[in-house]
């Protein structure tokens, strides 16, 4: 290559990131798009397209001018401003893992992912797992395929838990999971014990409409700046960015006998869109925009799901909100009313739709079946059986059927093996954040004004705007000046369901 | 370059057309979520990408490899098949084009498009002409000098009028607007001694959910396919294709106190979707899919729309449907009352919602004004007061306001200088089409029972399957049988008018 001075590779550095960018927002775009707006049969044609432009992302990320402009920038590291290492750091990493890929293989496994979603969609409505069935086990070969690339020397399923989370491994889960399940199950059985919470007061009649004016009120109650947050309706909720922290869609279901779902997603999406966008703005079109993993991620959308949105305070300070919106449905009923349902602790079916204190044994059973599969000791065409029977081990359900079961969600058919142990460790980082939170912040007094402010400020100061700029662990470190405890998870756990049902 | 048979290069040429179709769904993706969905501060940021992805698809279109590959191909032409012959022929234009136009500006120019997008929906919005001025030079300007660079020896609005329509210049658009004008405004003087019709059955409520199964129905009834035709909303309705024929979006726009407005939107749309999507399935993902030029797209929307569309056989198909959804507002009412209404003639400010009569002298008056800006006789800062002067002479109508005047259209926003004619030509192209598929199709008959079966397949014969295949002049000659004749469009119009005010 030609020889570069280190303000003229800087620049490049630049350049390079804002392509990138541009290619993960038309990707972005389009992947939102199929989930949004475009017509029932327009799947293939997408497929054609992200197939070229991945192509081309591959093509530009492993090219021999930006393996040298990255080589020679990483020579010279120590004169580079700690963003910029830290840039280079994770594209000469995302280099050298795209190069251990072959490109038709990694094409090939993009149009794979265009079709799976398509497939999951279809066979979901149909309840029919066989449909699925050849795509998720083409996935999961395919996982175990690239994480022998990628990491020989790993065990396939370590390699992807710590893709999604720096620094993870089985070990790690099977001790965090064993920790939950010791102090969870027999809250559970506690619970079983006590009266049942009426929960009542969230099923009924309520328009999308209505909903939709809630939803917006929500995104606006939390800061979110609807001038870059756009909102829409998909089958499964989700988040993405597009190109930049800049401008960032979250989306939601409603269904119209109960409110409470589509009120939560909004809260949980919205807290994704929280962190995205606060990133700093010096981040934009790089590789740090964003959060730094999967786990910090859902620490800070079940942050404000949970810690925030399901506290007596923010029940009390939206209640009025919902009498407003729904007179009708809300006649007679309280702010108290409201805050125990939403915190009914039940076994069920669904994870989006499950209390906190169940949730880890969704998590669980996701996680087993993944640890399982990915060691071959489990075949894809046993899930579902494998599914329900650790329902009813876990959860003590029976399983109805695949839409109510193994094809409940979205993940497998985006190839996201290994991301479902996030939620929980999310939502344990978030209760130990919140602890922290609360010695310099008076939340519970934010949340009676429904004044979102110094929380955000805490969470942008300490989180946020970081980007990925540090790894997990030393991000907690950071923020927390202690390590990662699961400890504040179940006290915070037993504390609500001593408040809830009474327990001693 | 290295040296490849003619089957490898006409296998790279297919590639390479694969891939300019992926880049053009991405950036035509990114302008329709821009104008459906997006949130309202994001603009700058579809900036950044389309910026460079506009880059990367010059640098495709332009480099080495792709040039050496079309000239080897071009060498040896006789030897291609028609179609892919065609190919060569346009994508080497497209690239002598482009080798004229410096990259940076090429790359300015379409940040400044997506800029101008933005401030012109604002500045309509405000209705201040003054906020849109200083793009609006720079895009008369920068077409002005692209014309310089491209055709040094034309004069710039005949280089744009020919790109949009094979063929066309200003004295054929002078000459044809001449012959209009010299009957239409006679047609109109008689008019105005007749009883106003009254139009009254259009106005009232109409709830925008009623319209948009009104939209469903009449798109179903066309023959467009909703599994490949999405229909979304906009402030002004569009037609996009999505990487190929097989992705398709048409938008609209409700009024809720006037149903025609969206009605005929849609069909209209309707009527270009059916074009894109009547390609032949071969040419997906080539240069060849879509219309062959402006002026034959707009042949077939405004044939669906006015010359189907507004035909008493049309109305009398429609109007138990209408009845059907809106029956308090139709009660009492006829398909006769509704034919009248929609064929009422009569100056009016807006040229979307002009009637047929009076549609062609508001193409006049932007044809007037592009003509002498772009022959620097006339600048942009006087074009309100050009503008409104001109719908006084032409229309004899009085402009209140930009929004309604020189700011109502989106395509000098979007860089379209010189398609306005398209329009025109469009409609008198589409009377003669009528009148060769009436020698052969029972087209009354058709509409009686809502079957567009025998049009729609008379058109994808001589038409649609075409994609670009022809010149406009040569698919012309084809599907006539006869040059062009403009009588057909006029006569068209006078028979109306005789039918609608009883003229003698």
């Amino acid at each position: 290559m030609q020889i570069l001075t280190i303000k003229a590779a800087r620049e490049k550095l630049m350049e390079l990131q804002k392509k990138m960018a541009a290619y993960n927002h038309a990707m972005g775009l389009i992947y939102y798009d199929g989930a949004t707006t475009a017509p029932k049969d327009t799947a293939a044609n997408r497929g054609v397209t992200l197939s070229v432009l991945s192509e081309e992302v591959y093509r530009l990320g492993t090219s021999k001018d930006t393996v040298d402009l990255l080589e020679f920038l990483d020579s010279f590291k120590d004169k580079l401003p700690p963003k910029e290492q830290r840039m280079v750091f994770l594209l000469l990493k995302n280099i050298r893992d795209m190069q251990k890929i072959p490109m038709d293989e990694y094409v090939a496994y993009q149009e794979l992912l265009v079709k799976a979603d398509d497939v999951w969609h279809r066979a979901k409505e149909a309840s029919d797992f066989e449909m699925f069935r050849p795509l998720l086990e083409q996935i999961f070969e395919t996982n175990i395929r690239f994480a022998g690339y990628l990491a020989p020397d790993k065990k396939p399923y370590d390699y992807w838990l710590n893709e999604y989370e720096d620094g993870l491994n089985m070990q790690i889960c099977d001790e965090f999971f064993a920790k939950l399940r010791s102090r969870i199950v027999p809250l559970l059985k506690k619970i079983s014990e006590k009266p049942q919470v009426d929960d009542n007061i969230r099923y009924g009649n309520f328009p999308a409409d209505k909903q939709q004016e809630l939803s917006f009120y929500l995104m606006k109650t939390m800061g979110l700046d609807l001038g870059h947050v756009g909102l829409s309706t998909t089958e499964h909720p989700f988040t993405t960015s597009l190109g930049s922290h800049f401008d960032e869609r979250i989306t939601t279901h409603y269904q119209e006998d109960d409110f409470v779902s589509s009120m939560y997603s909004v809260i949980h999406e919205g807290g994704h869109a929280l962190y995205d966008t606060g990133s700093a703005d010096d981040l934009a079109y790089t590789v740090l925009d964003g959060g730094v993993s999967m786990g910090i991620h859902e620490s800070q959308s079940r942050f404000y799901e949970n810690l925030i949105g399901r506290s007596r305070k923010f029940c009390e300070f939206i209640f009025p909100k919902l009498a407003e919106l729904f007179p009708e449905q809300m006649k007679g009923r309280s702010a108290e009313e409201l805050y125990r349902a939403v915190n009914k602790a039940e076994p069920s079916l669904i994870r989006t739709e499950a209390d906190e204190v169940t949730y880890s044994l969704h998590v669980m059973v996701r996680y087993e079946i993944e640890k399982r599969v990915m060691a071959k000791e489990l075949q894809v065409k046993d899930l579902p059986h494998e599914w329900n029977r650790l329902y009813k081990e876990y959860l003590g359900v029976d399983v109805p059927d695949d839409k109510r079961g193994v094809l409940q969600d979205s993940h497998w058919s985006g190839g996201a093996i290994g991301y479902f142990p996030s939620y929980a460790l999310g939502s344990a980082y978030g209760a130990q954040f919140l602890a922290k939170m609360k010695e310099s912040v008076d939340v519970d007094k934010c949340l009676e004004t429904g004044d979102f402010g110094p929380l955000n400020a805490w969470n942008r100061l300490h989180i946020w705007q970081h980007g990925c700029l540090y790894k997990p662990g030393e991000l907690l470190e950071q923020v927390l000046g202690a390590p990662f405890d699961p400890e504040y998870y179940i006290k915070y756990l037993e504390d609500k369901c001593k408040d809830i049902y009474g327990l001693t």
